[in-house]
């Protein structure tokens, strides 16, 4: 039976703050948990799962899964229908980035929205993006609704909070380029091998200041009436033209 | 003030029995309310706003706003955080679809996440798409968390809810292109000027059946490792090249 501590625990893990602390975060579902367990560069610390979806494990190691009743599953839950499994896990381990060469980084502007945030994480994990580079007050990559919506990209993609002017201007050998309303069209641009794209905040897009920074500006060019679009589709759009 | 009755017709319409009785919507915050004010196929029923927005707007006619406090507002809002107005409005009105040649259609198969749902008639408005046909167990286009994340498109994108098959089979002359796992690369397609677009399920994809009556398959090119990409952002992408 779940002691009270536990509950305490597990529902901390919802707040930034406490995660940072201990260093882990908590995922739901047997689809991302099984994902999750499948990772070399993540460490389950502990999993708490209903009997059917104990049953229907093969064998795992002891002391790893506590069985809960589905009562005890609905006061640990972060989603409105709770889903057989939460693993608490420690947040992934990636090799240290040495350099930005040679690759295409993502760059994302105070990017709030956690499902978008996540559906940028799964998108750039589909087109081979390994880096995305926030800004510090973008929402944070652990939060459990993050984690949710990158389907199990979060181990695969290291995310890095940091000040985006100062990291533009220590890697200006690296071209960054913006995804804005007035830029060249999306169309016209070659494939990007080497450089940084620039995301915007949904609805002030990217920082003025920041802007200036970029030697580029790229626009997916509009047929009908939206006034903009959708951080994540538009990440989605652009990556699927300039990643050959 | 709000009476009783009021605050239970509002907070009714964020069912979609009480939506579809009244022929009714709501929609929240300044910038989807003007847009929509803006718009002529849509007409207002109601507004409720507190009086910083009241005293921002010019001359606006008499009875259709009333004045609540912010306490008020938050007894009638969707949102987390409210946001200055609520406005009730009667559906949008558009004319009526007489054939489905020389244009390119969108078709959902169980859409189900709301915010997917506004962003992909978002998402369409972008590409001048002003059709969308979905099946009858999609999210609702009128549920107040889709109309806040199409920000605007709404009163654009005419949105129908229908059987798929049949109604690919009574088009049978208009080319379907399902987009899926396992078809033709997205980069070796012509642009589409006449179609029918199928997006699938969240998690499920399309549905079998109605696979067979897609004449051609689509396929985004995977260069990383995620097993699928959020329904809108597919969506996105596949417009983004075949929209030309």
């Amino acid at each position: 039976m779940l002691v009270k501590s536990q509950v305490k625990y597990i529902q901390s893990l919802s707040q930034k703050k406490s995660r940072d602390q201990e260093g882990v975060f908590i995922a739901e579902g047997p689809k991302i948990i099984n994902e999750l367990l499948s990772r070399p560069n993540i460490r389950l610390q502990q999993l708490y799962a209903i009997p059917e979806w104990i049953s229907q494990q093969g064998q795992m190691q002891a002391g790893s899964v506590m069985e809960i009743t589905a009562q005890e599953l609905e006061r640990l839950t972060q989603l409105q229908t709770p889903n057989q499994v939460i693993g608490v896990f420690k947040k992934p381990e990636f090799p240290e980035i040495t350099n930005y060469h040679e690759r295409l980084t993502l760059m994302l502007d105070t990017i709030q929205d956690p499902g978008n945030m996540g559906t940028i994480i799964r998108c750039a994990d589909w087109f081979g993006i390994d880096t995305i580079v926030c800004s510090r007050d973008s929402a944070d990559n652990f939060n459990p609704k993050v984690v949710q919506s990158t389907m199990g990209s979060i181990s695969r993609v290291q995310v890095i909070y940091d000040d985006l002017i100062p990291f533009i201007q220590q890697h200006t050998a690296i071209p960054a380029y913006a995804a804005t309303l007035h830029g060249t069209n999306l169309h016209d641009m070659p494939p990007i091998k080497e450089g940084i794209l620039v995301i915007g905040n949904e609805s002030k897009g990217i920082g003025e200041q920041l802007l200036k920074h970029c030697r580029h500006k790229i626009t997916i060019p509009r047929k009908g009436h939206a006034e903009s679009l959708n951080a994540a589709v538009a990440t989605g759009i652009i990556l699927s033209h300039i990643v050959k």
